[in-house]
């Protein structure tokens, strides 16, 4: 086992450069008093640092100057009541201040927010005051300057396009956050998605070597798997959630930077913690080569309530397999072998138990036999039906109300691409410009972390003000536009 | 005229130097959560920035901390509930703040409070955290290390002139402030009393340089009264106020400094300005030799309400005068002279036309013929009666109801300075402990702003949790201490 700290060595090796340019605001100046206020509007989202200048109008501001700061990722944010939240992450997440300001000074504000919009407001002032000098220091270590324009002439594509690497760059700081806004930490479900989109637009490697050993240096739980998220600031700390699926798709991520870079050596670093992830799943299958859910497991799939996850779990596991088995070969490890073979006969067994021949779908008494447009979109992306067989129950499973639907843009990013692992092109720009270009044509300058068409107050957090509108893991259009030629 | 600039520069030469000391409190840590805080006491009053660290107790806190800081000069502060102020001050000067940490670090809040007790208390948080490191970096200009006990045996005179000595201490910074909780800014009148007392405790003569310099570069207005305070943070700004008393009491100070220092070069800049103030005053002396109330005068004396200023605004006058002219004599100017007649004039002309020789009593209809122990004191400091006479006169006025009564430790001071003029130091002594004593009484750490005895709930601003409680008016019991042996 390679120590911990020579990941975190690599980790800090490959800590990547950050960006930095000002932002300002149209309006330059605010002059009023109490209860007065100004609306900043940035142009555009943006992940940094606030500063202004207070000064006097006429004669001194005899005492501290009271204000209100609020800094909204859109217009509906800024306008939100915060004192009104009743969701169940956090309150401190909302971004708002109040600072007391003893005399005219320049102010640059000491924690970073993520907004495209700042509204100030004078909360109490004895003498009329003067703001001025707004500015934001953003930051990314995405190189805008390198990213080419996607080779499309289809309008509606282009822009989603746009808000997607927006989308991208505005979470890659130090390492791919989820979302600079909440959270603002490093996911495996959403540094797989952020790593995809990147080798097509950025294609900033550092970052995704950081994200991996920072990773490899986390600390499994009992069953093995690797944390689900880690912090990497202000010192880092592996955290305590340790989810399934995650766990396989940190070894996916690795296939896919192999397939992308060919660089054997981080390959070499991380292969034993890969192949670990898979065994200690490995070793939940039943007789019948079926996952068995284990004591304070927690899967994610998808945040969509009451979602049954062991079928699509079953598929994530194959669809590890497959990769890995791949990724096996590729670099000459002859153990391919033994998990090109597990992947045949867990692929057999989970068709011959998960997949009701009558009714052609997937169904399975583990998930107390829900039906889910998750199960079936893992079971194709593992590889248990494919071809017609797969499209027809892909297209019937969509908008089907039996179907438990996906929810976050996550899920749909897996559904993208189980059509397009069927070929089905057509079906995956009308998915795309569906979900995503409806973001779009409600002006969203970055792509959201929770999007429900028919339900715009949705939140996984039973409060919509808390939802991040600037999200990792809906910035993958970019990915299939520009590899597939969407 | 000397140029304002040359002022400015010599207040710089004259900037002194802060000296800095760490007072941590008894308690080390806390550990909490939601709704839960601690109560740190520095143990003593201190004027300066408070730091913190803070970080997690078991697994990591995945959300922002709110924290709600509150300074207090004393405990009764600190149980105040700041969102029922009611007075006509700014709420903006309770010391009391919101923050919101991202994660585990070590703060130091960028604003300067004065206080001796910080409670806080988290106000959100999702897992305990942890608080330690607490620091709290004071700063003064005085020199602590050179201050050498007051030689008495009397152990609440001691216990005074300790309380003193500190009020001083912590309104010795970059200049004289009045209070560093609340204004933080120099006025003449605390000016003129600082002085009194650093001239026997710290002596530093930079800082009173410095602040003679100050209001010598300030606007006058149109009377040709200086300004009656001035601000040097951020920049150098001249107070839209002019208080006549004041301006004759700049002289008074410059006349004080150079009895202490002997230093004919600062009298040399400042004489000019000195004798403008009185020639000021003088042009509104009507054909009887008494001062008349102009346009637009404010006149301050004490924070006593309905008070009528004009017979101790003569006073006052007269006060000047004596020692203007006494001080031209000794640095052999010979317009003594004239300063020395024309005190002499309005003395006469003030007994004739002000005092009541029936009733022993100074009245005057401009002050609607109200009775003040003011009118009183200001006019036995002005030299108009001596003796017996006024013995009998001030005695007889402190604490009878028919007269407005003294209700700032400033007001107080002249009281005292009135009975050491007339030889009663037990009186003045008895006058001392009973006042300044009974705040020690009430466990003050630093003499107050305003103190009304049988009305602890007294506040010139109409709400008392905003009262400073460390006032640089109230440090001169330290002077009469230590200058006349009491």
């Amino acid at each position: 086992m390679i120590d911990k700290n020579y990941f975190l060595r690599k980790a800090q090796d490959n800590f990547p450069e950050l960006k930095y340019s000002v932002l300002t605001p149209e309006i330059t100046e605010f002059i009023g008093s109490d209860g007065e206020g100004i609306l900043l509007d940035l142009g555009e989202h943006a992940v940094g640092h606030f500063s202004f200048s207070f000064d006097r109008v006429d004669v001194f501001v005899d005492a501290p100057v009271r204000l209100i700061i609020k800094f909204g990722e859109d217009i509906r944010e800024i306008n939100d009541d915060f004192s009104q939240y009743g969701g169940i992450l956090s309150k401190t997440w909302l971004q708002e201040e109040v600072i007391n300001l003893d005399f005219p000074q320049k102010i640059t504000m000491p924690r970073r927010y993520a907004c495209r919009y700042i509204k100030i407001t004078v909360e109490r002032t004895t003498r009329p005051i003067r703001l001025f000098d707004f500015s934001f220091r953003a930051s990314t270590s995405a190189d805008v300057s390198a990213l080419k324009p996607a080779n499309k002439t289809d309008d509606l594509l282009r822009k989603i396009d746009l808000v997607a690497t927006n989308t991208l760059k505005e979470c890659m700081q130090t390492f791919f956050e989820d979302g600079p806004k909440r959270d603002r930490r490093l996911w495996i479900g959403d540094l797989r998605l952020e790593a995809l989109a990147n080798y097509y637009t950025f294609n900033n490697l550092e970052i995704v070597k950081r994200c991996l050993y920072l990773f490899a240096a986390g600390e499994c739980n009992k069953s093995g798997f690797l944390p689900s998220f880690v912090y990497e600031t202000p010192y880092y700390h592996s955290g305590a959630t340790h989810i399934e699926d995650y766990a396989l798709l940190y070894v996916v991520s690795v296939c896919d930077y192999y397939e992308h870079t060919r660089d054997i050596n981080v390959i070499n670093d991380l292969l034993g913690i890969c192949k670990s992830q898979l065994e200690s799943f490995t070793a939940t299958l039943d007789e019948n080569l079926i996952a068995t859910k284990q004591d304070g497991w927690f899967s994610f799939i998808d945040w969509c309530p009451g979602l049954q996850c062991m079928t699509a779990l079953q598929g994530v596991y194959l669809y590890t397999l497959e990769r890995f088995s791949g990724l096996l070969k590729a670099i000459g490890d002859e153990e391919y072998k033994k998990y090109s073979a597990l992947f045949s006969q867990v692929c057999s067994a989970s068709k011959k138990h998960l997949y009701d021949e009558n009714e052609k779908v997937f169904v399975n008494n583990s998930d107390n036999a829900q039906l889910s447009v998750h199960s079936q979109v893992w079971m194709i992306l593992g590889g248990v039906i494919s071809g017609d067989e797969a499209k027809k129950l892909l297209l019937s499973c969509l908008d089907n109300k039996k179907f438990k639907q996906p929810v976050t843009p996550y899920m749909r990013h897996y559904v993208i691409e189980a059509m397009l692992k069927l070929d089905m092109k057509a079906e995956a720009v009308q998915y795309l410009k569906e979900f995503w270009g409806g973001m779009v044509e409600l002006g969203a300058d970055t792509f959201w972390e929770a999007y429900v068409p028919d339900d715009l107050e949705f939140s996984p957090y039973k409060d919509r003000m808390i939802n991040s509108l600037c999200h990792a893991w809906s910035c993958t259009p970019s990915y299939f536009i520009r590899k597939y030629g969407l």
